[in-house]
């Protein structure tokens, strides 16, 4: 599958998840990954779930406007960074966010996030 | 230096030099570099300045609002992320941008980006 394609089926499977069934994200972290949300630092799977799943909102939507990647690290690592708008339920506004995230392929051959790094623009979910 | 110091540092010095002195940011790529700038794609340090420099703006100044790092790749690599603003000569308001980039240690041990996406939100800079 051409890179772009498969960062852009990526991340549209993490924020289908992201939206339906926050929990369900463990399955694309590892022990090894790391998230940075909003300039906290969270590592492994199940404490990175942990965060995103006690986030101040419960029901949102991801839109994503952009998907970019580059080829980075070992066989199959790709550097993607997206940029899109977050809508909350009960809130008139969309927010905007963007995420860089290195992907890697995992013992399965499937791809996981290694690092991830979300930042909410004008928002403040600390 | 703390990874996350390095890192600031190294973002600042980016975009001083972004603002100041946009020809030599040549210093801070190599011929591996790739540069991904509003979804267009530019490889080699010649061509990501020649991209950089023929942006149809002059005088800029960005604003940093939020640097994020990780660890990435080989030893001394890290994983940047950088949120904030960019005010163009003349206009009113500034613009939004959003930048990830894998900055690696190159031969002389100086930090020089490997990756560098650039997403400057709601503008049409292609």
């Amino acid at each position: 599958m051409d890179p772009d394609q498969l960062a852009k089926a990526f991340v549209e499977h993490y924020y289908s998840t992201f939206d339906a069934n926050r929990a369900g994200l463990v399955s694309l972290y590892q022990d090894e990954s790391m998230l940075t949300f909003e300039g906290q630092k969270t590592q492994g799977s199940q404490n990175i779930v942990a965060k995103l799943t006690s986030l101040p909102f419960q029901q949102c939507q991801h839109g994503i406007t952009t998907v970019d990647c580059q080829p980075s690290g070992p066989a199959g690592g790709m550097l993607v960074f997206v940029s899109g708008n977050l809508q909350l339920a009960g809130e008139q506004h969309a927010l905007k966010f963007s995420q860089g995230l290195v992907a890697l392929l995992g013992e399965s051959r499937a791809l996981f996030c290694r690092s991830s790094l979300i930042a909410v623009h004008s928002s403040s979910f600390k």
